[in-house]
């Protein structure tokens, strides 16, 4: 990442900054840790009505020196990294930015609502900082397995919208506007929520046949739950069968992934241990 | 399909219509998805009492237009097929043939409510373009595995629906129609919103023996909406099992499991295919 | 179960009644499949109030029918088998009976609700007639799967309860009375609504407190809701997974499940195959 | 645990008290087994704000019996084992006391509330007597395979608690405080309880937009609850995989993997055990 030019103090800077195997870099993090944690919990009690009108000053004024830090720590980025552009329009680089400029943007007026929002988006900073523990690694066997599943996951998940689509339109003929089915995307949102076993009650079937249908979807919703995790299960299975394949690699041909039980090399023929 | 003596412009007709290789049959496919979509979202849109009333005319224009491109694609698909009483009868040719009806019914007058349920399956339309895509291969492993485990899902499910039967009824008895539990049906209905796990709250125990045996039913739809899952986990556990290693076997030694990518035998070392 | 000594036609009572594999007996199995379904049925219309009002006498009527015919196959069922006490106390037998007594008792007075129960135990007698089809080996599979992973099942449910009692004091604690949270019970009862993701709504948290403990209730149960699952799978996949011992018979010793490589019995200890 | 110095009454003391193999050890777990039982129901019943006041020195009375059994348990405990601190700071020790000081404390005044839900940990000395049951080996199982899957689970919670803080964020916005979103915190509990398909429906959507969005987040939590259970299901199976073949090795060839159950080497025909 950083070429061997740049100056002793910045890659001291960098390392401080974008590592975390030294002191000073684990000190760094944990700090930043902090400081992202505790600006989210600002914005969550900044929501609340009461609390903003007693301590609007106190929550003005920690947003201020919330966002200099972040605005210092974005600066010092650039500066400590060979090819800024890279970090600039990288996934943590624009996260980083919208974390740092609404409150600017607060000043110029309005889209308060809006900033509140973006300002969440801070949470998202913690990911980076999470990459220095052993959790990174099962994550990406977790997106792994997910991304293995996804064009099943994906077919489900169509199958299951066109269940509902059609199921809403029933219903919504069924019980009608005067029990709350006020239209076929109500339907359709009655069903999802059903469907899914989620079941907020504020719509509910009333009469006999609408309460007959809804059964059925709730059934049906019950045995289709099934499917999603024997699609991931599966997956995750296989990712674990793999271990019988060893990590052996043939001294002729380079080649990997032998079975266990394997004396000669499954690409060259040759024997695998002499 | 098709036989050899059709004309040259039904052959292309036949190419453009069915298949989706051509860079003609993509474009009419992806164009015919973008109507499908159109006419479920208007039919949607009618719903809504409002929007319904303001945009009648809107609404009317559309749904014709829509009508008519769907019955001139109806035509042109049993042109350019050579024997059209087979798609005429297949499942496409009944859902296409549904999805034209109801405007023309509806002159006819009468009867707007159960069209606008038929009008609904003109979804099911998007899953003959879907064809074209990646997706069939993954939906028709889905749809095996399912059926696969079709009987014991059906034991299952049925095993649930008698619980519900004999909870439904000791409800019923146990916290009677001033409760909200006015009937047997009613009280089955409820114990199948419970043991699915969905819980609409329109209807719940108030009693306290009422609250323990549902108590008992939550815990045991807890505990069995483990039996599908285990079902399918286990199917698609199977299926994938197979795929990795072969049945080849190798013509020296006999030995099987080889691993799809091998070319020699890792038990003798000689090779798989001569 | 029938001895030799039996004259011959109650030899042929006892296939039509008992047995499924002649036309007689199928044709049984099928006429009192319908009684059964027809008699739950009445059961059910019969607690609508304003159903039972209109129709009383037709109800009545019914009822005293099915009765009667319940009793003569009783009755029959009784003279059919050599040793009848084998048949009255077996499970069936005394299902059989509890479908027949209700509509006696009642004339002699009372109990009309309890009798009500009893009546849709009824539908249990259907499990009898469909031993007939095939799915009795599936129904088996399931049974044998829940019933080798019953220990763990049970293990967790203990957890489950155990967390409900605490949290659900806790709970009751934190809300207390005039939030619905009227007593340590109603806590628990509210606690297991909570954590089998059934969520009725009739009573939830409304301080801070409370709504955060729940949020921790709500995401620990969707954590474990993943126990029973995995239990039932693994066990779902062991029953599968047996395949790789394969069915081969020892010709010495007659020893089944022998691993698939096996070479020699590993029960006598001769070649398997000569 | 005991050295062999300790007199013969305290070795027979410590038998009844701490082991379950002789019948007197068996009564006293089953003894106290009861009296534990009986004193988490009593505290229940006591919360019951009508059975409380009418039975108010019954319950008093029942509540200091049962508190003297537990202190004269602990005083035995103690005298019963060679080096009391191992006990007292020991897990069960401290639960032990706990359920004893509430009563004593509760003379001197005061914190009714908090000492109830201190007499509820009584419910965790139970474990301790199941510890006589074969049950204590399956849990050791269920919590060995949860400690396993810890980290991929705690990513999995991780990533759910950020989606929703950031959808709780974005439905507070787009529903504001006059639908019941109040405040981002009370968004991210209505997310929670949506995301785990618990679904109270105290709060719920109600514009159009906030409707979609909320069938976006049940399709999501729908389709990753499948997570969790895929990541258990992997690990119980990988578990049990081992179980059924031993670990015991051929002395004659080396070769392992052998069925529980076999007495002759499958690869050479050796006895394994002579």
């Amino acid at each position: 990442m950083a070429d061997q030019k740049i100056s002793p103090w910045r890659l001291k800077l960098h390392e401080i900054i974008y590592e975390a195997d030294t002191p000073a870099g684990k000190a760094f993090d944990v700090g930043l840790l902090l400081v992202i944690v505790l600006s989210i919990v600002l914005v969550m009690l900044e929501s609340i009505g009461t609390l903003n009108e007693r301590y609007y000053w106190e929550f003005y004024t920690a947003e201020w020196i919330i966002t200099i830090i972040f605005t210092i720590e974005y600066i010092l980025r650039i500066i400590a990294i060979n090819r800024p552009s890279r970090y600039i329009f990288s996934f943590y680089g624009i996260v980083d930015l919208l974390s740092t400029l609404p409150t600017y943007i607060a000043i110029l007026g309005g889209g308060h609502n809006l900033l509140f929002a973006v300002r969440a988006l801070r949470l998202l900073r913690i990911f980076r900082i999470l990459k220095i523990t052993r959790y990174i690694g099962e994550s990406n066997r977790l997106l792994l397995a997910l991304r293995n599943s996804r064009a099943k996951i994906l077919v489900f998940l169509y199958a299951v919208v066109i269940l509902c689509v059609i199921m809403g339109t029933v219903m919504y003929l069924v019980e009608g506007p005067e029990n709350g089915y006020t239209s076929i995307p109500i339907g359709i949102y009655w069903c999802i929520v059903t469907l899914t076993t989620v079941g907020f009650g504020d719509i509910h079937p009333v009469t006999p046949l609408g309460q007959f249908i809804a059964s059925l979807i709730m059934i049906t919703g019950y045995g289709i739950i099934a499917v999603p995790t024997g699609i991931v299960t599966a997956e995750f299975s296989k990712k674990m069968k793999d271990v019988p394949i060893n990590t052996q690699v043939c001294p002729h041909c380079n080649e990997s992934k032998h079975l266990d039980e394997a004396e000669y090399c499954h690409n060259c023929g040759n024997l695998l241990n002499e």
